[in-house]
């Protein structure tokens, strides 16, 4: 015969811990505690089939589970030597809901089951705390009401706050034990009235009751609409747990407190908690009373002291994981209501990890799993000092981590002539390119626009700066210098800090703690990190100064170098300028001259000369232009091979649209407006209008599917010449000064085998020129990005042009999603917020789509290159969009077989964790499968 | 022994059509009609392989092909009964290369081989022509020289234009015998001093040396080039082709012609053609004499005509198609020089495809296989009267086809004004739908920027109206109302016609022919297409006027109607305005309520309460706006349900950015701009602010990839609430009046099964209220687009949602390329241009990537939903971009097993014929390989 109902108590349980499905998670976990020898409150529960025979059955107990019920609660009352509704031994139960996946607050709960008129007099009586009695009447009348009779909230806190009125009082605490009475009084009145049948006063009948009741609470909207977000399946069913309740507030040999088996914030290996006596557990953590630091309690009863530190030392043995504990002492005796693994901070997280390997209890693998990598941020970055109440006005994505605490500042100029007084934060509506002075000064910056992977976003990550983006609930008027948040108004030079690593941003100068990296211990961990991995790490640098950041941090070389970059410095972009200036969108030189040869009207030919002298200007100009940014970009390159010494280098050729050079069109159009409307004329309006021109005939609906990435070079071949000239020249120097420059050349936004063969051409040809000339020959690779579908999609093809591949995810997530990062803000909040997406697409690389092009284009680009002969056959794979350093995505690249993975310096160390995890799990899902 | 060289004359060849491999194209070809019995001048092919030896033999022809070429050379002056070099029978040969696959213009060819001083001498007397034979050694000379000798041609042709000049002409035909003998001697002098020996007068040396020149020219640059560029194997080398020279300028028993078998402009069964007497090939075409219609051949020489009327007719018979054939007669003898399937009109290839039928010539599949689909658009549109010479100015996208005649204006205002009077042909950098009523009225638009897919051609193209679109050559000067090409100005009011079949602009007024379908022929050919089709055909449209166009022209459903076409109207805007000026960024409703019973600071509480009663106010300013919209899209949609009784009609729900429907932005920013310089105040300066914050509240940097589609359903449900509501209410409306409307509404820009399952919920919800409310229940569908990579790469998924799948084929190729339709213009065309991609990938659908989402998401959709029980099993699958309509895009569609193609009105004809030929292909494909 099957069985439903699964008592647990006495040191003994008939389910286990592996029974969620069977008991629901809560059940199962109680299970496990009582088998593990813990003093839990003994009860039963009756298994999630029962609540599906219940809905079979019409809605009804069907006979044999109330049987079973029954005789479980027969041994419950024997093993407590208390009986239901007993006045001289009341039992008291509470009874919960348990599905077989967590859904918290979906489903309802009712406590002190087993009060009726008789008990609670009894037990007013039994604890001298009428008060404690009567509340507690109170409180099961109204859960009861609520939950079994389906009379509204409302309706009892109408009564409720009734009282409170009447007696003046502002808090419930101030009412007094007659008042309650008058409450559950009118409570009973309120039942009769609206079910037509009197409150019950048999404590079986109520828990019958009670128990249908949270069976149908499977149904109620809230948790059809859970399970429905969350693809848990309706036909589960939820398990019911009745438990006897247990008081802390029982009079002073009572109470009740929570512990950390070690100190969570610093890991220190102490024991480590709070309590009060004859107190509840809201009462530890409300700050009404101040609660007494738990070794305290060894002089208060020395037998709870020790038998609460063994069984939590056990408890840490046993789940092999810092214990975060809940217990109650009732009368003298000891009850365990809850464990669990304790949330740390980051620093004692790597130091219990370490301590714990020394102390033999977790092999290095198993330690590295108990580290989040994003925690290590903590050991990297100036952390808030959470001890003191921050005032939180807004939130908005954790761009970039670490605290910051400055005077705001709405302009890069204002950033920089502010900055040399006190330390400043940069507020804008997003930042641009030309905000980059400002940036380089600001502690942090805080944008109301922008996602994860915004301007601010990624350039802030590249410094290692605190950056909170995207944060939408606060106006940014860039122009009046202030910054509005509903009501609140924050002026130019008021004091803000930011949280990046959370968000948070918070009015005032908040208090700061240094980073504490451990140096010792955290060395070990990463070198356990370091030996678990099978990815390797790079750091996406575009400067030495970065570049040897990320060598400090670990990376193995650089995955990712945006020449683009060096292009915004003051020194360079008149020169940028000029060469778009000689953009045109004209027929090639070369073309014009065979349409020369073949026309035959002497008129049209002289037309076509024309306009050939024209066009090679034109291409005499982007070279002039071009041959004063190589010496610069040669030493740009140098510097990074000399930083990257013996490791690889991948630069990326010119990748943005050109019209980010470029003043912004509606910024001259409104100017040379205003100039003609006020009818002035001259140089300033002519040059303007020029500059209009260009900038018009740049101008994009969509830059971001526009001219930009091998296209530029496509259509202006010298560019990608230039830029090639640079790297190989600068590692011909460098080996020359023995230097191992190893570059690999990495073409953006290729789409085509074509393009790519076109590009790699020029990149050969000059390779070959610069060494004949320079009398030394530089090993080097050249390869593509794949950030767009349709790279994905032919990888096969490319892969015989392309020595590696480098997934771009910003691109290829934009692309895929046909969503723009730069204005998807509000649209990525709504579809997390409505779990239409788990997660932001730019912040974790969705495995479905995304992932699937990925693992996709890696498999068909290695077949298409196994086929050739040594050493082509290998195709190295990597990643280099913003994703290279989150953990979750991380997984998907070591599932995919990538080869490395490549992030912003400071992410460096987090990449290295997660790469360890992903390969420390990942064996682990095979050791499973294989065994 | 392996055979190298294949004879060809006599009424046999060694080899036959099929050898392409081994023959080359040309040799192939010259095998087959030699075998056809026709009187080829006679000849030897050298083989493929023979070129591959010369290679391997280090540039040298090896002595066993010398041998057997030889014994093919005796052999041919055999049956000619000439001999080479012999000045009493000359035989004079051509040399010319032919490969596997057609390199057109890429090798070399000589002619006239066999000239030297004492045949030419002999050629002259015989002939009594000295000119005619002195020209032909000079032309043979020259050729030798700079093929087989490398001099180049512009050394020959310095002597040739010095002797012009000397003698004062202009014209090389105005040279005489003498000039050319001066010629002669100079061109030998180069030579002499060039190669260092003679120029070799022993015919036999002639032939070797051009035969191993010929070989080498495999790898001339441009050949080599071409080869890379259309991955064409270099391995495969080149035949030679040896071939007896025949001339029509041997006196008035010579003379030479070209013909059809068939009236190549009507279609007519007429012998049609025109010939010279004493006359080379160059003569007929030239103008310079004028031809005789070929029937009059039959009084000169009636035997030859009958000859040739006879070996015509048989030519016909044998490759079942009409022929384009070019002759000679040689002192009174028939030669046929080339024959190969004739170009003609779309009306003629009807038909002479309907006709061949009725002959027994074809069977009805293999006779539509003969009309190419695009012809069919001169049945359907205003054909250019061609007979006459067009000034072509520029050369633009044939966007939408047609011819037009009209005057110019350069705005939509204009074009109303002036329309009244002229025809008049809209000229626009782009459209907007501001500039509709403008388009309405022109007879063509003419644009500089955008492609095939752009505003212009979408709009025009549903109107059955002639664009030429994204004609970059055309500088529009929209505010000086002129346009320049080149050096040329085209004022407004001057005439201009289009061609928007091939993308001509032409300057003047054109003559123009009407249609003429034939509609008896038409329909019977129309009738094989639907009979031999499995895609079904639908059409984009919008309005009624465009459907019952659609079903006129044989649509069989809606595939795609844009409902947001509907709110540009002027007497809806003003709604629409409102509405998105309600669309404000906030939280819902539901999130503050539920944000307000969380909250216990009462300040804050006091703070949630104001933003509740503001975001209540937007929402049902909002809903106020939709209100009045609701009734106009109501009587949209019945129109659409009347027009189409019986068939289905795709609807899709709003799918534009919102700032679609506002001023533009950089707009108002001038205005205000200006307004402020002028220190201007008051009341149109605060709205024009107001406007301006909702711009810029609503402005994205890539509003392609912005909040667009789906996406706006979900952040305002009202709007798919009110377009449901219009749907069903016009649905049940006409079903109370006995017309059958079969609704399919369509959710745009899904990526997740998630944003389909929310806004499904809302439309079934809507629709079960107002059945409820009608009292009358229609039949409906909710599916979704396929438009976005996600999309397709999680169809399984989403297929469990979707009753339908439509590829929206021009956002779907705008994400896998990353490129948008709006800026695409001129990469497209140097892409194009450069042989990166082989069309337009917006024209014709990109089988390798877009066409691979297609094939994974057709069946993973399909797979996904076989599980489901009836009738829900099913999934429809659709295409409605503009791709629908393109021949080549529609056999993707074929293979991918989809269900039907939608394209616009006036394309239906053609996509009906294409799909047909899809069908048969692909059962001609199905019965090769199964056989």
């Amino acid at each position: 015969m099957e069985k439903y109902v699964y008592p647990f108590g006495g040191g003994k349980a008939d389910g286990d811990g592996t029974m969620k499905d069977v008991l629901g998670g809560k059940g199962a976990g109680l299970a496990e505690m009582t088998n593990a020898g813990l003093p839990v409150p003994p009860g039963f529960t009756i298994a999630t089939s029962a609540c599906r025979l219940y809905f079979e059955n019409g809605n009804r107990l069907p006979e044999t589970i109330r049987a079973e019920s029954e005789k479980a609660l027969e041994g419950l009352e024997k093993l407590q030597g208390q009986r239901l509704g007993d006045p001289e031994t009341p039992l008291l139960v509470s009874v919960r809901s348990g599905a077989k996946f967590s859904m918290p607050g979906m489903m309802d709960t009712i406590l002190n089951l087993g009060m009726n008129d008789a008990v609670v007099e009894a037990i007013a009586r039994k604890t001298s705390n009428p008060r404690f009695a009567y509340d507690s009447h109170r409180r099961f009348i109204q859960m009861f009401g609520n939950v079994v009779l389906d009379i509204p909230k409302e309706e009892f806190e109408h009564i409720f706050d009734g009282q409170k009125k009447k007696r003046g009082a502002r808090l419930d605490t101030e009412l007094r034990t007659e008042d309650l009475k008058n409450v559950i009084a009118d409570y009973k009145a309120l039942i009769k009235r609206k079910s037509g049948k009197a409150f019950p006063q048999e404590p079986k009948v109520q828990l019958e009751m009670s128990i249908e009741a949270v069976f149908r609470s499977w149904y109620n909207p809230r948790a059809a609409t859970y399970r429905r977000m969350n693809k848990i399946s309706d036909d589960l069913g939820t398990a019911v747990n009745v438990q006897t309740m247990v008081f802390g507030n029982m009079g002073e040999t009572s109470g009740t407190g929570v512990g950390f088996t070690r100190n969570p914030a610093t890991g220190a290996k102490e024991f480590y908690g709070e309590f009060l006596m004859n107190a509840q557990g809201e009462d530890v953590v409300s700050g009404v009373r101040t609660p007494v630091p738990i070794t305290e309690l060894e002089k208060i009863n020395p037998q709870a002291f020790a038998e609460l530190r063994e069984i939590t030392t056990r408890l840490e043995r046993h789940y092999k994981d810092v214990q975060d504990f809940e217990f109650t002492i009732q009368e003298g005796k000891l009850y365990m209501l809850q464990t669990r693994n304790g949330k740390r901070t980051g620093t004692a997280a790597v130091r219990i990890a370490v301590d714990m390997v020394h102390e033999g209890l977790l092999t290095p693998k198993e330690a590295l799993l108990r580290v989040e990598p994003e925690q290590l941020d903590q050991l990297l970055h100036l952390v808030l000092d959470e001890s003191k109440p921050l005032k939180v006005i807004a939130k908005g994505l954790p761009a970039s981590p670490g605290a910051a605490v400055g005077r705001v500042v709405f302009t890069a100029n204002d950033a920089v002539a502010k900055g040399k007084l006190d330390p400043v934060i940069l507020v804008r509506g997003e930042t641009v390119p030309d905000d980059i002075h400002g940036m380089e000064v600001a502690v942090g910056i805080l944008t109301s626009r922008g996602g994860m992977t915004s301007h601010a976003a990624v350039v802030t990550r590249g410094m290692g700066k605190s950056c909170v983006a995207g944060c939408g609930e606060v106006e940014v008027d860039e122009k009046g210098k202030v910054m509005r948040v509903g009501a609140l108004t924050v002026r130019e030079g008021d004091w803000i800090s930011l949280d990046g690593s959370t968000g948070r941003v918070i009015l005032g100068k908040a208090n700061t703690t240094e980073p504490d990296p451990h140096s010792g211990i955290f060395a070990e961990f990463m070198k356990w990190a370091d030996e678990s991995r099978t990815l390797g790490v790079r750091a996406n640098a575009d400067i030495p100064r970065d570049a040897l950041k990320a060598r400090e941090f670990g990376a193995q070389g650089i995955g990712l170098c945006r020449t683009e970059h060096m292009f915004f410095a003051p020194d360079r972009l008149p020169h940028v300028q000029r060469m778009i200036m000689a953009c045109k969108d004209t027929p090639s030189s070369d073309e014009i001259k065979s349409a020369v040869e073949k026309e035959k009207d002497p008129r049209r030919i002289q037309a076509l000369r024309k306009q050939l002298k024209e066009v090679l200007g034109y291409e005499r100009e982007r070279r002039a232009a071009l041959s004063k940014l190589l010496p610069m970009q040669r030493k740009d390159f140098f510097g990074l091979f000399k930083a990257m010494d013996g490791l690889p280098v991948t630069i990326r050729t010119l990748d943005p649209p050109l019209h980010e050079f470029l003043p912004k069109r509606e910024e001259l159009m409104v100017e040379i407006a205003v100039l003609e409307s006020k009818r002035r004329k001259g140089a300033r309006l002519n040059r303007l209008k020029k500059l209009l021109a260009v900038v018009e005939s740049l101008h994009e609906f969509n830059p971001m599917l526009g001219l930009r990435g091998c296209r530029l070079g496509i259509m202006y071949p010298e560019i990608t010449e230039m830029q090639a000239r640079a790297i190989f020249e600068a590692a011909a120097d460098a080996k020359k000064q023995g230097i191992e420059a190893e570059p690999e050349v990495m073409i953006p936004l290729v789409g085509d085998v074509k393009e790519l063969a076109l590009e790699k051409e020029i990149v050969n040809k000059t390779a070959e020129e610069v060494f004949k000339k320079k009398g030394v020959r530089v090993e080097y690779l050249v390869g593509t990005m794949i950030e767009l579908p349709a790279a994905a999609l032919s990888a096969g093809e490319i892969a015989r042009e392309a020595e590696f591949f480098s997934f771009g995810t910003n691109d290829l997530t934009q692309t895929t999603f046909g969503l723009s990062r730069d204005d998807c803000g509000k649209i990525i909040a709504s579809y997390v917020k409505q779990k239409i997406w788990p997660a932001d697409p730019f912040a974790q690389l969705d495995p479905k789509r995304v992932g699937r092009l990925l693992r996709m284009a890696t498999k068909e680009g290695r077949e298409a290159r196994a086929g050739l002969p040594k050493p082509h056959e290998k195709l190295k794979v990597g990643i280099c969009g913003e994703h290279g350093g989150d953990p979750s995505s991380i997984e998907v690249c070591q599932d995919a077989g990538l080869d490395y993975v490549s992030c912003s310096p400071y992410r460096v160390p987090i990449a290295r964790l997660a790469a360890a995890q992903a390969a420390v799990k990942k064996s682990q899902v095979k050791a499973y499968t294989t065994a």
